[in-house]
């Protein structure tokens, strides 16, 4: 019998506390990690608050985790014992699907989330299917590049999967986890970069990230002003937006992209898609083949997450960073079990 | 002075009338066609009633005309005194912003349609600038060719500017004057094409017009079934729809495409387009180099619009005809000026 250690929530909303599971036998494709390192990432606190109705109790959150592999059944593959590895959103695929089958295990139709049905990163051992460890690049720092797994490939996915050139002007709105990674690979990508955030304080930051200009969301004057102006806007909050101001924001042929999961419906005039020639899209995480992709440019351009780092006892106390909106940018926990 | 004779309505709603108006000089860019035949688009009502707010009366409608070339401003290119042309819904562009210069002459952020502030070719004669008016392949039949300038780009816009592939399942919302010609353009492009109507007396043409299947757009049953299958809906009417319940038709990767011009704003979930990684987009007509690509592939295609003719004269009952929801399923106008 093998028994995991984990900070679990008891129940919806409730501070983790220490908890142990068997996990039961090693499924032949499967790939247990040894966890180092794990991000947290907003959707942990919308699961653990039960935001989205679908999470069971006790719940262990994590899903931005970087470790080594120690164990793997006997058909896993690509990846060896002791191997540098992450593991994200996703855990399991079903292969055979037309998606999968495409190498679009993320739209699989029967993809399961590694939170979802089985328990996450923050522990001292996380399983998943080997379609979905990653491989780490050597060059990229295992301390830093959890937040890449999740909330990195995100952002990263609109400008693969859309094919965006270097030459577009793109908007990130929202500058926190998601955004800030976005800024900094947008720069990398080669495009000209607006960050539009509430927060004055960002400014300056975002500008380091990689922002030619920074505009305050609230601004309805500003936002005005950029009539006509952005190829691609990324909207990284969970919130609704000022949405007619988005979309008139956009030239012709442009798209707004939402990555940020907003509960109530976006009021889109067909009009204002007509007109322009526009489009309201969105995307989940990546494929691996993606996730792969990003990792390697991620690797080349140095993009990492700015990062807070706690030790995964100090787990709630990480929480409440993040959950006070306090976090700069991205928090990671560092397994500390004794 | 030159005097154009035409019908034209005298307020918002009312009857058309014989009306007389002097054009002015010919521009020198532009081009004067003597009008043969012009189709009538359900837009043609929307602006004699007024419906968008920018009509200006007397109004002369008239934005699929076909006819012959018998003036030319002395810097009018591209055609020839006496050449069978076609005008659609644009007629004049800047021809120096970003969209022109790029050849998107109908993103032009100062196009301008034969209806906006001219008169219409429901006349013996209309004028635009040279780059709206197109050249008519030869072997496409001018008597029918009219509708495939406004109503034809219109549904063929989609599988031309968002490259389509020919293995793609495409539905098309609503048979009538747009709907009809985009099942026969996807027939044409290679697709697997569903038609969704209210109209169970449509099922059979919408058949023979390059229909695989037929379903009832107010069936929420038939459409549940249909979840997850679609890699474009091209939606041509301009009501509100069961917008949950097409987004949820489409697969993964798929995009809800309006060219119907709906005027309340479409809801649509953030959720429902990032878990399948969907879009929501629209399309006015098309450049004129699309608008030329599509008369040749209709022309080697056999696309043309099933029609319905009436004399100029009775443009009055042609009108009401289109009104009542009889049409079958595009009108062309024959000018019939003694």
């Amino acid at each position: 019998m093998t028994l995991i250690r984990a900070w679990a929530a008891p129940t919806a909303g409730a501070p983790l506390q220490p908890f142990e599971y068997d996990p039961g036998p090693l499924g032949p494709e499967d790939v247990e990690i040894a966890v180092e390192h794990c991000g947290i990432c907003h959707s942990d606190l919308s699961l653990l608050d039960n935001a989205w109705g679908f999470t069971q109790y006790p719940f262990v959150p994590g899903h931005e985790a970087v470790g080594r592999v120690v164990a793997m059944g006997p058909q896993a593959k690509g990846v060896a014992i002791g191997q540098r590895v992450g593991l994200g959103w996703n855990a399991r695929s079903c292969l055979h699907c037309p998606q999968c089958l495409a190498g679009r295990h993320n739209l699989c139709v029967s993809v399961q989330p590694t939170l979802a049905g089985r328990h996450g990163a923050f522990a001292d051992r996380v399983r998943a299917h080997w379609v979905w460890v990653m491989p780490l690049p050597a060059g990229l720092d295992p301390r830093e590049a959890g937040p890449l797994l999740c909330g990195g490939i995100t952002v990263f996915a609109p400008l693969h999967e859309l094919k965006i050139a270097p030459t577009a002007r793109v908007g990130v709105v929202g500058i926190g986890g998601l955004g800030h990674l976005a800024l900094k690979f947008c720069k990398a990508w080669g495009c000209e970069v607006t960050a539009f955030t509430t927060s004055a304080s960002k400014a300056e930051e975002a500008r380091a990230f990689g922002a030619h200009r920074v505009v305050s969301t609230g601004d309805a004057d500003a936002l005005a002003k950029l009539a006509g102006q952005f190829d691609l806007i990324i909207d990284t909050v969970n919130a609704s937006l000022d949405w007619n101001g988005l979309l008139a924001a956009l030239a012709p042929e442009g798209r707004l992209h939402v990555v940020g999961a907003v509960l109530e419906p976006i009021p889109v005039p067909a009009f204002s898609l007509i007109m322009g020639q526009k489009s309201v899209s969105g995307s989940p995480t990546g494929s691996r083949a993606a996730i792969d992709t990003m990792l390697r440019f991620a690797d080349r351009h140095g993009v990492l997450p700015k990062t807070e780092h706690f030790p995964m006892s100090r787990v709630n106390e990480a929480l409440d960073h993040l959950r006070a909106g306090k976090a700069r940018y991205r928090i990671v926990l560092d397994a500390d079990f004794s």
